[in-house]
Parts: structure tokens; sequence; C-alpha cells
């Protein structure tokens, strides 16, 4: 699976059916402490706000990104953090003062960030590791790939091949519309990168991935991804796919073979890949890669039910007019506040499960408008309906401007960010 | 793993470790019947005169190269049988009287073999499966394409890419001094084939693996190879890469994407990969591949012993020189005489384990005087040292002349065979 699905906690007990009948266990111990579970295909929660992070952060031993490396980042880089990071929705990492200490040294290091193409309408969810990711790249003035794993969809939702890539395709001109420089960027999927290098004698990306193959064992991924007997051979191979970006001598147009560490945004569900991954890299001479991982974009119906590609009303699609947003918001985004405007003056509104507030805290930038409105709405000074008309304030322009910028590009700007070659960048 | 490894069969109970620990287990039933056991990294064996092919043909579910089927094939053909298929060497077949049909019919197919390059020497036996797949390709004018599975050999071996690309690269020679045309034959090495398509703009070998892998379960893959838990996700998916070059839209460059049935020549414990393949072909609408099974190669030492390309001594290699054949062969092969001459002319030798004999099998072609030399040598009126000198006097020459044709085999040619491209072949 690939960078944020933006699925959201769903209610116990219930099987996701993600995995093709691959999915893990659920294990409930009749009422007994349930633990969240995520993984690339799943993530099921108990609790109205969702997932418990800090447990997923001792869960998976990464680290919290706390004030004293947001501090860090803003003295290294020069530059005050995006509000995603400030916020805690980017809220764990791995080895990212490693990154900080390369770029205090002016030493290299490459991005790499992806998405599973899975249906060609992508959600707000879906721009989370794009917009975090673009605004690393311009701070870091680093080279980033992007996998598109039109292999994996191919692999788990039964799409055929040439449906896969034209996903995949269509995709990337959401994902460039994010206004990525071209100088900069390669965007790759699978079925044709993994096959294709013109004019260049070497096949580096299928070495990489065999490499990789070579040291995880059946029941390491078994263990990872909860894979069964009725799983094929294609899917117990497919992390290596998805681990192989993270090495510079995947992409020699790019690196002429230099081994360059890479940072990963990524939402916290494909920890797991990179786990493995970072297991593997030592054992190959290649760096580990640092990973900033993210919370889930929840659905407009709360973060306890499932956000679906399938159920249009379930989130707000890069491709929706102004008027769809207004409709979707007003009467689907689950509300914080009382039962009565009475009630709600009294007693205030609950931020903490109030959808067009954690949107909001995901798509406005400016601080202190958001903590005001934080303010108001909890007090009850601020109305359900009027906190509502901000988010479609918010978000109607942000999305016209998205297809604005989707609509300039063409095929041929989408050929250019495929075309394997040498990226501009500071070090050399 | 490839095909023709000609290893032989080994004592019972004796665990090869071909597999790097993911063998097979044996199971000895204390005296009872046991099976034979032959897969891609083991031949275990009882009985004196090594494997029972019968059994193995019911086991297996192919069918028995009769008389019926080499009088159709010459007929069809218009050509005498090649020695390797009158004397039964190539024992068995799936679908071969539908190849014969389409040769009938003026309809396209293509042959398609393999070696698993995992040693620069290759031995006497590594030459029958490139023998046989000439011999046929001269006969039905057919396009031909040869897979070097480096990456296999990288899994299991521990062969480092570089190194295992570059035995491939060394074994072309020796297949290419078997004297295919060049007009008609592609050699590929996985490590670069899958990742390499110089001006063009398509992934298929990449692709089809992947349609293979998502139709073979685990389940599946471990019933046929006995994988286990610590076998690697690289391992468990090699045998899409394997059945991939049986489909011809894996070659776009030689077929323009044409879907047309393909002939598999390889020694029998191939056969596992190509009974899965088979099974997923008729899912992907591709033909269900044909195959004609060889018999293993003996090492010298006899049909019980393990033949390795560790212990030089255990077979004839081709760059061996006149002086070492002769003194191998009147050294270690094993002898199915008798102790003493007299004892010998009284009672006559043994030719079903005289591996002098065996190999004038493989190597003699003249039928008559193959039978004149059985006749003689059961009878006692043929000593041992006659028929080793019989061999001796056999191989050195075709080994001398293998030899001045592979040193006349430059980079530039290999290069040449490895191009994609269009090849020549009379129907369209």
């Amino acid at each position: 699976s690939l960078f944020l699905h933006y699925r959201t906690v769903i209610l116990p007990n219930v099987k996701m059916d993600g995995m093709d009948g691959d999915v893990l266990k659920f294990n409930t111990n009749n009422g007994e402490t349930e633990e969240d579970i995520v993984d690339p295909w799943q993530v099921v929660s108990t609790s109205a706000t969702g997932v418990d992070y800090d447990k997923l952060i001792v869960k998976f031993g990464s680290s919290k990104i706390d004030g004293a490396l947001l501090e860090r980042f803003e003295n290294v880089t020069g530059h005050p953090v995006h509000p995603l990071l400030k916020r805690g929705i980017f809220f764990s990492h791995r080895d990212m003062h490693e990154i900080l200490n390369l770029y205090e040294q002016g030493k290299p290091f490459f991005l790499y960030t992806g998405r599973g193409p899975s249906s060609e309408a992508m959600h707000l969810g879906h721009l989370i590791p794009f917009i975090i990711t673009k605004w690393l790249q311009d701070v870091f003035d680093v080279p980033l790939v992007i996998q598109l794993t039109d292999d994996e969809k191919f692999l788990w939702k039964g799409l055929t091949v040439s449906e896969a890539r034209s996903l995949a395709f269509e995709n990337a001109k959401d994902i460039i519309a994010c206004d990525f420089d071209i100088e900069k960027t390669l965007i790759f999927n699978d079925f044709d990168f993994v096959g294709e290098r013109e004019g260049l004698k070497c096949s580096a990306f299928y070495q990489n991935a065999m490499k990789v193959s070579r040291n995880i064992t059946y029941n390491q991924a078994k263990a990872t991804f909860g894979f069964i007997d009725s799983t094929s051979i294609g899917k117990i191979f497919f992390p290596a796919i998805q681990a192989t970006p993270s090495f510079s001598s995947s992409f020699p147009e790019i690196f002429g073979g230099a081994n360059i560490p890479c940072l990963i945004p990524c939402a916290i569900d494909q920890d797991p890949y990179f786990r493995l991954c970072r297991d593997v890299a030592p054992k190959l001479g290649y760096y580990k890669p640092a990973l900033l991982h993210s919370k889930f974009f929840p659905a407009l119906q709360g973060a306890q039910t499932k956000m679906s590609a399938s159920n249009a009303n379930s989130s707000i699609f890069l491709t929706d007019s102004a008027k769809v947003i207004k409709n979707k918001i007003n009467k689907y985004a689950f509300s914080g506040g009382r039962a009565t405007i009475e009630e709600h003056r009294e007693l205030g509104g609950d931020c903490d499960v109030d959808i067009s507030y954690q949107y909001l805290r995901f798509f406005l930038e400016d601080e202190e408008e958001l903590e005001q409105i934080r303010k108001n709405y909890t007090s009850g000074k601020m109305l359900t309906g009027e906190l509502k008309k901000k988010l479609i304030e918010t978000l109607q322009p942000l999305i016209a401007a998205h297809q604005e910028r989707r609509a300039r590009v063409t095929d041929e700007i989408v050929r250019g960010f495929m075309a394997p070659r040498k990226l501009k960048y500071s070090f050399n």
C-alpha cells in the first residue's frame, strides 16, 4: 500500500476488506482493553476521537515530534515550521534529527513519497503528504521521487494493468497541481518504471528490489502485514517494491549511483513497510530512511467512520464544485455542537470530535484565527453553522485553485515529470 | 531455479543444500517404500539406476514420449527425431501434440529455455537443453528466447548482483557457442531485462510477472516448492519470474503483442514451475506452455552421487583440456564392468549403471554404433578400458570444437544476442 490512504478509524470489531481477504484478525477480548490496529490496510480504533497516537508511537517504536525537534527545525532551516507540523498532524518521526544534521552540514539527502492510485478521484486527505512534501522540498531544496504504486493496486484491488497505469497517470496530474518543481521532482509508476530506462543500460530499481526481497523472510512479512496462506506471492513480494525508492542507488539517472540518505513523509499506517526497510538497509550498505508520520484525515461523518472512495459523501473530493462542497459540509460534517442553540451557548462545542474544526486544523493556515475559532466554539460563542461556514469559505477557494492548476497540467507535462533524468539540486 | 541443473540423484536421506535451508523434508519411513523426490533444488532417489522416471510421469501428471509421438514428429516435420528424443533422454512431455498441430497448420509458436548462471564453468550436462533446443529451432524455424536467471542465483546462492550478472554474460558465450541463429534468438538475463527496453515505452515483462504473481497463492507455492517461514519473499516471488517468458506478450519487441503458444525443453526437475504456470495461463488469457522433459545427466561417479560445481571431478567441464577429459574418465567414470577381466568376459558389464555408456547415450550420434557398443559391453566382448576409450574419443573433439566456437564469441556478439529486437521467423 502506499502513502496516506487517509481512511479513518472505524468501529471496533469491524473487519475492513481493503486487504481482499488478507486482513489481520482483530481479536476482541470481550471488553478487555483493546488496542488500536494500524497497518497499511486497516485502521481500527475503539475511541470516539480515533486512534491513540501516543500509544502508537510506543507500539511502533518511533519518536514523538516534540517542541525541541520543531525548535531545532526552525533554527537549522531558518523557516517557521509548517502548520501541519506545528499542529501535531505530523506527530511522529524516525531519525529526523539525522536529516537536520545533514542539512546543517550541507550534506545531500532526498525526499520520497507516493500514492497508491486506486481511484481517479482524489480527496482532500490525499493532498496532505504532498502539501508537506512540497514544503519540505522548498525548505531543503532537495530532489524528490514520488512513487505511484499501480502494481500494488493491481495486486490488491483487482484492477487491470492498464486501468492501474491510467489511474497513476491521472493522479500524477493532481500531484503535479500541488506545484512541484519539475527540475527537482521525478514521478514514476512502477508498471512502467520497473522496466524502463531509455538509453541507460541498467535496471537498478529491479536489482535493488531483489536485494531487499532477499533480506526479508516470509516470517517477517507475515508478522508485519498479517499475510496468510491464501495471500498471492505478488502481494508477499510487494513490500520490496515499496522499500526500493528509499535507496538512492535505485535512481542512477538522478544520483549517478551515489549513496544518499532519504526522508519519507507518510501516514503512520505506512510505517510497517519502512520498519522492514530500515531493518534491511544496513545489510545492503544503504542508509536507513528517515520518516515523518502523519495522523489520519477523518471522514466527514466523524473520526470513527470509514472514509471510502465508493461513498462520495464521506469526503470532499478535489473535483467537487463550490456548491457540492457547501452541501456536503452542511449536510454531512459531523458536529461537536450541542442539540440546541441554547445548550450550545451554555456548554460549548467539542472541537476534538467536530469535523469542521478538524478539517480547519489541516487547511486553515492562520494560527491565531484557528486558535480563536477553537476558543469561541469551545465556549459556545461560535455556533456550528458559523464553524461550517468558515470551513466552506476556506475549502472552496483552495479546491478551486487546485482545479485551475490541474487543468493546466497537460499529458506532456506529466511525461516531463515522469522522464528518468538528472534532477537539479544544490549539493553535488 | 532454471533448466537442467543436471545434478544427479543422490543417496537417500541425504539433504541437499541447494535451497539454502528451504529444502523439503525427506521423510523416510524406516525402510518403507520411499518415493523419489524431484524438484528444482533436489533430486533424491533410492535406486542405483537413479530416479524412476515412469513413476515421475504418473506423479507429475505429464505424458510419456512414446513411439507414436516420435513417429508423428517425424511425419509432421519430415526430420528423423534427434537421438536425445529417440533414446528417451527426453522422455516426458505436456501438449507436444498441440505443438505438432500448430506446425502442421502453419501456425506460430516459439521456444523458451534457460539457465541459472551459478558458475562460470558449465559442464557437459548443461549442454543438453541447448542441444535439443538448437535442433528444435532448426527443425521448426521458430523464434527462441533464452532466460538467464541471474536473479534466481542471487536469491539462492548468495552471489552479489554483479557476480550473478557477470556469470550470466559468460554463460551466454557457451550458449551462443552451441550455434544458435542470432536472427532467431534472444538471450536475456533477468537483472538487465526486467528494467530495460531501449526506446520502447513499455515494461511488458514486469507487468506479466505481476499478473502471474497475483494468481499464485503462498499456499500453492509452498505446496509446489516446499517454501517455509524462513524463505525470503524474493524466493517466494521468483516462480513468477520464471513463468513469465512462457507468454509471448512478455516480448513485445519480438511478437508485437501477439498471443503465441510456447514450447519449453527443460529437465524434469523444472516441471513444478511450469505446472503452476500452466494453471495460471488460462486465467490471463494466455496459452499453457507445452513442455519437453529430459532425464538428469549423471555425475561421473555414478547416478547415485551428486554432481557438484564445486567438485571439478564430478563432471566434465566445457573448459577441460583433452588430457583432463582423458584422465577424469579413466580415473572417475563409474564402471558397470566386473572385478576381473575373466569375470567380465564371462558375465558381461552392466550398461544401466556404467557412466561411460550413459554418457555415450547423450553424445554419440551414431545409433548403430551405440547399439553395437551396448551389445558388446553387455556380453563381455568389450572391456571397460575400451568403453572408456570410446567415450574419450567422442568427447575430446566435441569439447574442442565447442571451445573453438566459444573463443570466437566476442562481447559484441553477446550484446547482439541480448539486444531486445524483432526476430526473424517464417510465419507472421
